[in-house]
């Protein structure tokens, strides 16, 4: 069995069809993932337990998404180094600009990797996530690659009417 | 030894200048309270110590500041049930926003009591900690009531030059 | 009967159906309350009634929603030292912003312990309004830290796709 | 003795430096006016009866800058059928919005006539409230359009070097 | 035939249902008014026309509505010392927070009587040239002291469910 | 005699501080300009005249600089085809976000060339007047390309400490 | 066959709905243009072809479309000094805004013409396009004076309900 | 000599008071660096060789900060798969959302790893960098646990006055 080197965490069952995304992309690049729900206020123990167990257990990248008062991502920076990838959920009255700001001013010392709001910010954390864990694996780098090369090369000359 | 009833606890050093207006408030009506500075990133166990140890130790609210991704007053909400009061301090860039999104924006289940953001926030988390504990302490809601009454009486009928 | 301890105020009819959501998480928690639509603007003069009459028909905790150029939470904590709990309650151009902004940005005497905007925020008006009840109320106490319990242990831990 | 028919309220002495503008606009059109401290938070009953009695003392028009939370021209709309113009005072962390907000978002029934935020905006109050009483005093209404003559006049063809 | 003393103004077309509230307020309290299309980019010339003809024409109050970059009110105010009443028409990518800046923040020497954002303040803006209007007109006055009455007394005493 | 091809215009004298930067680009580029005051509010009809000979005096490009309610820019749109270069002056309270979408947010038919707020967006506006002025005038251009070449020149290959 | 002088290029075919009011003014004022995906991340090297070979291929001006990280406008500007027109295209969460200032901010050096927000930019920059070839092209500067003259006449004096 | 694997690029000299955070945090944790200024638009060339090389020549972090229309961290991801850290440099109008935005909002593809507005953020992107490169590097790791233990430890007990 491949060994599991990101989690994907998130607030609630609710940030998943946002989530998702990141895992379709560490799919489409078979890196190897798990999925838990850490809530930073429902379950702060979790929370604790995952971030103090998350050097031993071999993880390399953390990609937490939250919504509104999105504390997940900077809590879990602060319980362990393994580098956070936030990904800022897009909220109702403020459109995830409370999730942004809650996840990316973090204060001097516990860096969030902080992805644009939303879909698009999930698929780009699998990226990065991706990107990060290529610098020490070779084949994974060489996907990515061709992933990047497929994307460029799927852009049309002109636009279409639709 | 009057009892300690009040926790105001802060991110940072830095944080002090602000949150002070909520220790002269209590010091005003003779509400004792400790002051703590506590870090929800860069001491996460002291934050949880305290939370955990609130309801034993007899605090009856809780008055938390904090600016930028401020996570302190969210996540000690989620620590006790001690009513939490929190305060935004303002900041460089985002003028306190980030400070006030990441404060007030709980989801359901641990509220807060955000304040304005800055100086005026903080004095008036020293008054809603008053007023709360006023509830079961007629002394106290009688020099609150005093107070009330001295600020409405010192407002001059017109404006002056100066 | 059991003494009613909360009132719930709100500045419209259309700020019932966010409004509701604290009387539902009073419900949960077997809290009396009233409920009144108390506008700032077109009955003020049941504002003044309600906020002077507040200390003396023994209520412990108001909870105001309103939307817009929200006066009324920040207008009833002139009128009385009962603590006043604020929700922003959405709104169609402006999302939301106007309401907290009118809400919590009291001046240095008059607190308002603003929540989320909308219907979490309501929620959590709720539960503070319990928090404070349950400093003086030890059965309640028991109920809340149970229903904090539950809230906890309904978490899941992995995302189900939908 | 010339009638007062404008009343300028504001509520605190720190908006005086911002409301003396309006003031000045009236002083340069001879319409005599009054100004008074009005808070809304810490004089409720003093606007309560300037509210009242607006009519009968044959106010034309009420000017109420405030900020913040800034509730006193609403509130002051609600209490009576004289127009009332609003000048949001600029605040420290908000810049003024939060007034704004408060002042401009008034429900259907209870128009506040919003001008700029600070300075520019209680200039334009007084100058509001002349066009409002030049409608019915016509050598008021000269006076005005004199002013407004001269302004235009006196901007010079090309911008100068300082 | 009643002289028309209310000029209702808009952009564009689709600036009608919105101004449309402030007809029906204007209608409901028989004050007279005419309505037009007058685009300060489109037709900058009949806006012209109608500024400089509207003190001859004896109009007392312009309402003008306009969204995005809104000029048409600020516009009107540099042709005519009769007030103007702005309305930000709500728009579709700033909500009417572009239309607002471009009313609102009218520099010293031409105010523009803003009103809140969309219907509301389409309304309000009726109920504010009826209370300018009202000042020399007892019998209007009548009339408005008497809409404000109902409104307040329309109120119920609690929310019902829907 | 060179022709004056462009003009530069501003709301006020004191917008002519950030304007200068872009009278200081075309000095550079040796590009004739004209430099005027042109108030949309206090001088409407300087605006009416300037817009209307546009064309006649052979201007091919306005460039027009306003704060807050910024209508000169788009009004000049209105009333001649010769393109127009907006640039919003950075103002005390709103940034010159005020200032921008009232020049930027033009509705269909009357386009704005808006340019970044400030200084910066005054330098750029000159340099886009050249780059039109260009595509007619192949030395102008052969200049241009200078400027720009020199520009990129002028970057050191590391920062240095200051 | 006409010589294509203005070129219309977007970050994603999801940019066309928008773009191609730009297209459809440039129909309707019988200008040649060509349009192309030309994505800044996905495609920098057709970007940077495009760039290079505009002055050659006798473009005159570029439409550049794009949403959230905006970066194709500014590069395009970076990269040829033939004037570039830049269209902000509405996002999800942001609205726009991210598009906006992505687009506008650009430094000393290299302007961008930067359009309203959404469609009514696209025609703008349609618009903005034809009054710069207008300025060597007699006849289009008529079919352009005969359409704007047509716009003005088509608005009617008063609005009809629907 | 240690082999240089951060990169710490940025828009221009006057970003380096802000980047040199980053570069003081990789010099307490002995992380070798360079540090270059790489204008998006002014050096263009310069961006697309120094990301086509970043692989070949080991690179494993690149840490990009700009202010404004801020496309170089951007542009650089586009250029390669090594991570790219964002640092958004304040700006004098919009505070530095402006450069937020342009650096977060990355279309699905292209992450950049953005860090909080200005200093802070600046420093973050070093430790970010130092927890990436940690991954494969024990004794960094050991490094970066003690700077982080050494942090948490810095931090009193209790605020003091000054």
């Amino acid at each position: 069995m491949q060994n599991v080197k990101v989690g994907i965490i998130m607030g609630s069952q609710s940030d998943w069809p946002t989530m998702k995304e990141a895992a379709e992309i560490l799919d489409a690049l078979s890196v190897a993932y798990e999925k838990r729900i850490v809530s930073a206020h429902r379950t702060p123990d979790r929370l604790w337990d995952y971030g103090k167990g998350a050097v031993d257990r071999g993880l390399q990248v953390i990609i937490a998404g939250a919504g509104g008062a999105a504390h997940l991502p900077g809590m879990m920076a602060s319980k362990t180094r393994v580098p956070v990838i936030g990904v800022p959920v897009q909220t109702r009255a403020l459109s995830g600009v409370d999730s942004l700001y809650s996840i990316l001013q973090m204060p001097r010392g516990y860096p969030v990797a902080t992805m644009a709001i939303g879909a698009a910010g999930a698929a780009n954390a699998g990226l990065m996530a991706a990107g990060i864990l290529a610098l020490g694996d070779p084949e994974l780098a060489q996907r990515l690659d061709t992933w990047r090369a497929d994307l460029s090369a799927s852009i049309p000359e002109e636009p279409r009417d639709e």
